[in-house]
Order: structure tokens, then sequence, then C-alpha cells
């Protein structure tokens, strides 16, 4: 069977993102793989939906968000050894973004922290669920522990 | 941070389950960890709803599936040199069955086939999604590639 030779860490900001990191981490040792990172910047829902832009300034609000992601995904991408050419910030939905990025990128193994069901991520569904519905390639939801 | 030490496979009979039952082997061989096997019979939704019983002797219907499900897991047991005191087949719901295995042997990871979201799929959702969602544990989903 072939291995894995490309892994993606789709990387957020919660809590136990380094818990993810490491995992995704040992798993590229082991398997001798080449490990990528993404973080998506989500989009804030703005715009004029009849009755005025919900969130004025959205063209600047995202770019900080993108300025800020980039410099926490470049100081972990440094943490994790990973060459800033396999860094990337994305400005979308989470699962669409990072459902492209894997495809456009051959990657085989995608990993992704998980939440439990319950409280609101119940009612919203997780990136991982997402990811695991409509990725083509394998994915491991590494499950945080401190819930 | 810690490797896996028990790795679970839920294993279907479905055309490649040969391939994620690969995947889990060669998990389990790269992080030294014990591999169980388990495949639930679903319960088959009879007794009376009012009209009568859906299925007549429902009883021997389901030992018949549980007696061909135990021959084909003995075999896949040897075929992957799984000593058979970890080979077990259970009835009920895959998604409980599998989480309740899982919990009470202290399974760290739990390999399981993921078939794409079309189709009946799309209407009934998936064990690997269901499995995902509830497992206290990582879970490995092994996009099935015939699809």
């Amino acid at each position: 069977m072939s291995t894995y030779t490309r892994i993606l860490l789709a990387a957020d900001f919660g809590e136990n993102y380094r818990y993810v990191a490491r995992r995704a981490v040992d798993l590229a040792t082991r398997y001798g793989a080449e490990l990528s990172l993404i973080h998506v910047v989500e989009n804030i829902p703005t715009g004029d939906a009849g009755y005025g832009p919900i969130v004025p300034f959205e063209i600047d609000l995202t770019e900080q968000l993108v300025e800020a992601a980039e410099k926490r995904m470049t100081e972990l991408g440094e943490e994790l050894q990973v060459p800033v050419e396999r860094v990337r910030v994305e400005v979308g939905s989470p699962k669409h973004e990072i459902i492209r990025v894997a495809e456009e990128n051959a990657v085989d193994l995608i990993v992704v922290g998980s939440h439990g069901r319950h409280g609101i991520g119940l009612l919203l569904g997780s990136t991982a669920s997402s990811v695991l519905h409509h990725a083509k390639c394998d994915v491991l939801a590494v499950r945080l522990k401190d819930e």
C-alpha cells in the first residue's frame, strides 16, 4: 500500500492547536512525509443585506486578521521546522479552502483538530466533520483533550 | 507527545475493506501499536410496530448474520495476524458499538473507511462521520478510492 507522502495540517489557534500540530509532525516523521500547514481566516459576513453593511470597513478587518494569522503561522512553521513556502494562510470557508489546497497539492492525509459535538459545536458542525465529508483523501481527526 | 498504543479497525465488508485494513496494519506497525478489529452487525429493525412484526424469525436472521460475520472476521484476523481475542463481532448500532468498545479498551485511534457523501450516503450519513462526532479518541477516516 502507498504510504502517506504529503500531509496537510489544518491549524486553528484554539487552546490546544499545538497538540494537533505535534501529532501531524509525528506522523510526517514516521511516514517520511512532507508536511504543509494551512490556516483559514473565515470570511466575515459583511455587505449590504438590505439594511446596510453589518460591519463597516470590512476590508481592513479581514486584512488585519490575515496579518495576525500570517504572523502566528510563520511562528508555528518555524517551531515545526516547516519551510515558509509550505505555510499558507487563506481567506474563505475553512472546509472549502482546506479541501482545495489539499487537492491542488496532492495531499494524501489531512490532519485536523476535532472538538466534541456539544454546545455550539452541535449547532454549527465542525471543520473536522465538514472536511471528512468532502475530502478526497484520508482525514485524521485529532480529538482535543480538554473538553 | 504520546504515540498510538491501541488502534481499533472498524471493519465493514464493502468492496475495499482490505484497503482500510492495510492502512490500519501499516499504522500499527509504524507506531508499534496493538491492533484490534471490530465488525458490527446492525440491528435489523423488527418487532411489532402495531401492524405485526416486519421481519418474522428475526432472531434466526441476526444469528445467521453474526455467524457469517464471525467467519469473515476470523479470516481477516488471520490475514492481518491479529490474535483471535482481539477480533470482535458485536450486534447493534455501529457508531455506539465502535465507540463503546474503543472506550472499554482504551483505544487511542479508531480507523474507519469513509465513503463519499453522495447518493444514499448523503441521506444516511456515514459511520465514519458518526464515529468522528462521538469518539473520545482520534479517528482516521480512510477515503475509499473507488467512488
